[in-house]
């Protein structure tokens, strides 16, 4: 990222954001204003006091907000695509494990990192929540190629001390705890966009031990959180089996701090929760009292056979909530592509489980994908004034169509025909220009 | 299509191919020998008899058959990816039924139809069966751009004289079967690669009047059929209201000839049905006794909230399957992407609805999107020998990875990451070059 490169600039194009999850605006031959990084709004004409400012011609194009995903796993990327016809545990065990275990080779991190940071920075995404793998010197090496590439992100050195093969499992609670305090001493502060967040693998993977020292750290360091949560039955059981005190699954984090709540200071601890697909309704009612944010991820509990979030209901109850890729149980880190599938399995959910539970619209999914997602960053994932200012910038005229299209079904196509795999001209995050074509 | 590019020639590359749904065959730095369009197999080296053929180098790139799809509209691909939040009835009303009343002005039809041949020859298709509309002039005009594209399709005129908004219903059967007739006149043998095929549109808009003439029509021209099949719970209690004699959804077909057997000759009707996604089993019965296609579309499935087909089913039976795009059902022509939907769906329907229908393999679904649905167009979607001479290169070095991979892995990941949208070099089509980049 050049940091020179970020300035006061206007982009003209054809807007389209979100107001709300049932609401989204679109200005047509509009001006997005952009004043040290964060936007002035969207405007039919060029108010006279921004006249001065640079313009960026995209007139034709789409412009939407930078896109955000609130899960994905960097060291999975090298696999993504494969093995999407194993089954949950056959995958960790063939592909995931292995594959993590190679992070301790510096040289290999480097290698593989450089790849995601790169795609990454190539994809519709801005804003992101990324796991890598339990090796804190590899993190670093994965933060500092985030940073590089320009996008927000969260980075989280994993903490996992049991339930996992050899090389992978750290030997104690203490060996963790002390690595994650070492790495935290590297890490945060450092960066302008890059910051840090626990990362407990999941339950299966963390003592009790381990989590309250990592209760401790969240006290210190005021962090947020990210982990996984009720993705599969049989994970669901194995957590009841392990946590015989818990409530419920969440209520294993939340014993300790680690579920939007601080119950030592009383402090909110921002939490992500990727997956939520068997939540049961006292888990889903502390979500919402907790403020613990749903990383939905469409594409991998598909592939890994887990089953449908009840996103409409998450969404009915007011739960915040985003899209995750989930690379690599997710095959792709197009956010587009999660938006598409988000619609369709939610499809299936009404048809297949719950009539009640209507599908969500594009709109809804779009939401989730910007400003939904957005809202763990703080302001991101609109144009609405005092966002940060992220864009992405769509030639859309690569899809031949024989007809006039609106501006929202000229978005939905764009979607749904993957143009950010080829059509994205532009991308800017933070004020910054950090991709163009 | 250029057809003097017709040739006897060799690929060089990373051959990949199905022998059958549990078997690939992996040929690294392999030769595929075309003589006069058609195959002559797969060598790990070069015979000598072959040696004085044209060599087309395309070393470290993957070689695959041509995909099939088995069902796509042509008059839909103009509204692909929009109003993919509707649900079924909205979505004909609001998209489907316009759109394709616009057929009636040739200016229109050849420009919409230019875009869908045009993409198809840029897609991984090779061989494709496509429903066109109503109107018997616009089909003409289809096929000759199909023709001009290269690929092998079978076209068809749809028939519906019920239950269609005024300017898409056909008069009366008469009318309908009248038109078929003038339209076969025309194009029945007009081209080397484009064949008509019957169309009626499904059940519930054809009268048994329009299905008793098609019968006769099939009888004298011998011309295979295509329609749908038990897609929706809505639509199969419709056809059970309006058909009560019939035993099942399919049986409606059947006593017209319309559904794998003319009974009055005796002879097979090459039949494709799409979707199938609630057939009983009756009708699988029915369907493998008289060997009809099955073409899943498991895009469109979830986009309209049909469900989900039981493949595996029809697989271990025996049916004959292969995948569909069902564009704009479906939203892409992209068969690649069947291929993981197919995977994908077969996961949530072991998880969601029956869990002794194991989920598909990838070899499973490859095999469906070339040998599978090719065995409709006689031997195609292979390299065996005699098979027709269709291939795709890839260039699958746009995906970036860090480590080695073994040419399945390559396969698959290059399906997963939608590489046919933008890593496509080359095409061939019963031995001509018909795309290149």
């Amino acid at each position: 990222m050049n940091g020179n490169k970020q300035s006061s600039f206007i982009l003209k194009g054809d807007v389209i954001y979100s107001i709300s999850a049932n609401e989204m605006r679109t200005v047509p031959s509009g001006y997005v204003v952009c004043v040290k990084g964060k936007s002035r709004g969207v405007f039919e004409k060029l108010p006279q006091k921004y006249e001065r400012l640079p313009l960026h011609d995209h007139s034709g194009k789409l412009i939407i907000p930078g896109l955000v995903d609130l899960h994905i796993h960097a060291p999975q990327y090298a696999f993504r695509g494969t093995g999407m016809d194993l089954e949950l545990m056959e995958w960790l065990q063939q592909q995931t494990f292995p594959e993590e275990s190679k992070y301790a080779d510096l040289e290999y991190a480097r290698k593989a990192y450089q790849i995601f940071a790169d795609s990454m920075k190539k994809s519709a995404t801005t804003h992101a929540c990324i796991f890598a793998t339990r090796h804190s010197q590899a993190t670093e090496v994965l933060m500092d190629l985030m940073e590089q590439s320009g996008i927000v992100s969260y980075v989280g050195k994993v903490n996992m001390d049991r339930e996992a093969p050899d090389p992978l499992r750290e030997s104690s609670a203490d060996a963790s705890a002390a690595d994650t305090r070492q790495w935290l001493a590297h890490v945060n502060g450092k960066y302008k966009r890059t910051m840090p967040i626990l990362t407990p693998r999941f339950i299966p993977c963390c003592t009790p031990e381990l989590l309250e020292q990592l209760h401790e750290i969240q006290t210190i360091y005021d962090l947020p959180v990210q982990s996984h949560l009720s993705e599969n039955p049989n994970e669901v059981d194995f957590v009841r089996q392990l946590c015989p005190k818990s409530a419920f699954y969440g209520d294993a984090y939340d014993a300790f701090g680690l579920f939007g709540v601080n119950h030592q200071s009383g402090k909110p601890v921002k939490t992500i929760m990727a997956h939520c697909v068997y939540s049961t309704e006292e888990e889903i009612r502390r979500m919402k009292d907790n403020r613990v944010f749903v990383a939905h991820c469409p594409a991998s509990n598909a592939n890994l056979a887990s089953g449908i979030a009840p996103i409409r209901k998450y969404l009915s109850l007011g739960i915040p909530t985003g899209l995750g890729s989930d690379v690599a149980g997710g095959h792709t880190e197009s956010i587009f592509r999660a938006i598409c599938d988000a619609v369709q399995v939610s499809k299936l959910y009404w048809r297949l489980i719950d009539q009640n539970q209507s599908p969500l619209t594009f709109c809804e999914a779009f939401f989730l994908a910007t400003k939904g997602g957005g809202s763990f960053f703080g302001r991101a994932g609109s144009f609405e004034p005092d966002y940060d200012f992220s864009a992405v910038v769509l030639d859309d005229s690569l899809i031949p169509h024989p007809m006039k299209l609106s501006l929202p079904q000229r978005l939905e196509r764009a979607a749904y025909g993957s143009l950010d795999l080829y059509g994205i001209c532009a991308k800017y995050v933070s004020g910054d220009l950090i991709y163009e074509k």
